[in-house]
């Protein structure tokens, strides 16, 4: 719905040339990595994690040497990124706002509760939505159960998203409809194979833009 | 339902331990709690904002000299809290297996989203609760949220907590019935006044165990 990751790679960039003097950007990138998946079970997704995730780098790759000051940029890097404003992504307000009235629709997003409510909020978009769940992971499980929650029959019910890996797999092993559209940056972390046998559930769209045709020419089907 | 404040009061006792040798004991606690409360409104609640103040508290008394293995050990105090074992109150276990048989239960949380997912599923509690809401701030909003999620009535409906702020006051408001059971230490911040008009919805307990003999005098009432 609104752009996201490429505030992640804007902090990451100005980490990397803190730690200039230090490494190559290309070996800061993969420790950082690195860490942030073995971060994960830990500390989960968003901001916070990311910062921990960070400092951690920092200290490992300078062997200790990085100063307080340079800590404490780091975790303003944090502070700014959740003061981002939300910026919505083309086509995204005018589109929700007309399926909102044909059906019902809800947004699922993992990650920190306070940060991803402070973004729905920020969006504007919050009264067009019939629900808002926030996950700490998008597995099938977690899927079911929330559909579960809300009365929702898998057959009847279409994911879009920018992830294959928590937007598309997930759905398409529920037996849901999943439209995957791009972003023009996706974290290593999200990209698997893309789905092959159950072609006929899965769609991909170049933008948003593009949905409401999409969704009229599945409920035809229908 | 189980020990919490416990766990951020030893990782503190560390945390004051290592800069022992910059100030006093009780110095470091008015300036960590002072940089908890500022950034509430960014990090939230829950272990990971806790250790970034612990990491800002650090820089500032230390005027930034701190290590990076010092700030190393700070990250290691959050995922050490993150692993404590999920240790549950006395009667805990008994109560809510029985009160479960009779009414729906539900486990009403604040913080963040995957640490308390995790202490849920780790206290063997999970399967007892009809639902398990983890929500960013205990306020009188997000409750009517919670309740109007679940078709609850507010005037039937039971809180028992130990935060006066959190866990009373917002159901005081709502008109429903507070339980208040004091854990032996409560955060600074979740200090307030005790209901004092509505006397009648409030009711408070030694402990967990007295919690089956009021719920049948309110039932009685009705």
């Amino acid at each position: 719905l609104w752009h996201n990751e490429n505030i992640f790679y804007a902090a990451q960039d100005q980490f990397k040339e803190m730690l200039a003097g230090y490494h190559s950007p290309e070996w800061i990138d993969q420790r950082l990595y690195d860490t942030e998946i073995r971060n994960l079970q830990h500390f989960g997704y968003g901001v916070k994690g990311f910062v921990l995730s960070m400092i951690e780098t920092a200290i490992e790759l300078t062997e200790g040497r990085v100063t307080g000051s340079e800590i404490q940029t780091i975790v303003d890097f944090g502070r700014e990124m959740l003061a981002t404003p939300v910026e919505l992504l083309p086509h995204v307000e005018e589109v929700v706002t007309a399926l909102s009235q044909d059906y019902p629709t809800m947004v699922i997003t993992k990650g920190d509760l306070l940060e991803q409510e402070t973004k729905v909020a920020r969006s504007g978009l919050a009264d067009l939505f019939t629900a808002i769940e926030v996950v700490s992971a998008k597995t099938p499980e977690m899927y079911r159960a929330v559909l579960r929650r809300h009365n929702i029959n898998p057959h009847h019910f279409v994911m879009i998203g920018n992830s294959p890996k928590s937007d598309i797999m997930p759905i398409v092993e529920l037996g849901g409809w999943a439209v995957h559209i791009p972003y023009h940056t996706t974290w290593e972390h999200e990209l698997v194979e893309k789905p092959a046998n159950q072609a006929e559930l899965y769609s991909e769209l170049e933008h948003v833009g593009q949905l409401p045709q999409l969704i009229q020419e599945l409920s035809e089907k229908q």
